[in-house]
């Protein structure tokens, strides 16, 4: 499937991986850190932390010899898509957390509460506004192309 | 779990459950339409479905009677998840399409290409900036308030 969000959801398209992530995004990088921050069996966690390496997510360090212990950290790839986690934390906060919100972004100095917009930095709009629209792009293959031609149908009945 | 993350993930946190919701935004609503674009079991596809309404993401509603049919239209959750979708799909276009990208969020009067950013409205920054940090919120309970004294210290030996 050549569909950005399929190959994305092949990478981290898992509960466990995305919460190893959000770990990491706070700073633990050892195996007994995720371990007892996430409460899941060791195997599990060892398959899920391969898994992100292998997809380029997390590096492994070793940091201790004898016996030998390895960390985890972010490289770029997986830095990169706090702001996806931010975004979807923000939805979450927003829909279900009937008895308050237990954790948020803010800003460091204040305390101020960030509200995540994610939007087209040209026009400054978000980007659900009526302005944009998914589009084929130059590597799509058939099956985007029909799903798009059927996107600018529905569009058409929707938007005259 | 209080944690936002953990609980958008229990709603949506599920490869085929992100499918069916670009499916969606994409404007295709009917059970045969779904099917066809995703290439799922009857059976499976109807788990998913009836998991999303179950969620509030999608309602069900009788297009036809003799023989009844349903489709599956967004709620208003539903759509306030299209901001995490697109954010995800350009990381996805960043990190996983060496042939090129296949589908993209453009501008629709000019076909310009957006590369969406999750910033905070107030000040315009991204939210990976250095001035922003993950802190709990009023509802949070002792496992969320323990991992954000971690982020606390963490923070304190990067930033001084």
């Amino acid at each position: 499937m050549t569909c950005p969000i399929a190959r994305s959801l092949e990478r981290v398209g898992e509960w466990w991986s995305i919460m190893i992530l959000r770990d990491a995004f706070h700073g633990l990088t050892r195996f007994d850190q995720f371990q007892a921050s996430l409460g899941i069996a060791p195997n599990m966690l060892s398959r899920r932390l391969d898994g992100l390496v292998e997809a380029g997510l997390m590096e492994r360090r070793r940091y201790q010899e004898r016996p030998s212990r390895d960390e985890y950290v972010l490289t770029e790839r997986g830095r990169d898509f706090l702001p996806v986690m931010v975004a979807l934390m923000d939805w979450g906060n927003r829909h279900f957390t009937p008895e308050g919100v237990s954790s948020q972004l803010v800003e460091a100095a204040t305390g101020r509460v960030i509200a995540p917009a994610v939007v087209d930095p040209v026009t400054g709009l978000p980007v659900d506004a009526a302005e944009f629209k998914f589009a084929a792009g130059p590597a799509a293959d058939d099956n985007v192309l029909r799903r798009m031609a059927f996107v600018d149908r529905k569009r058409e009945e929707t938007h005259g």
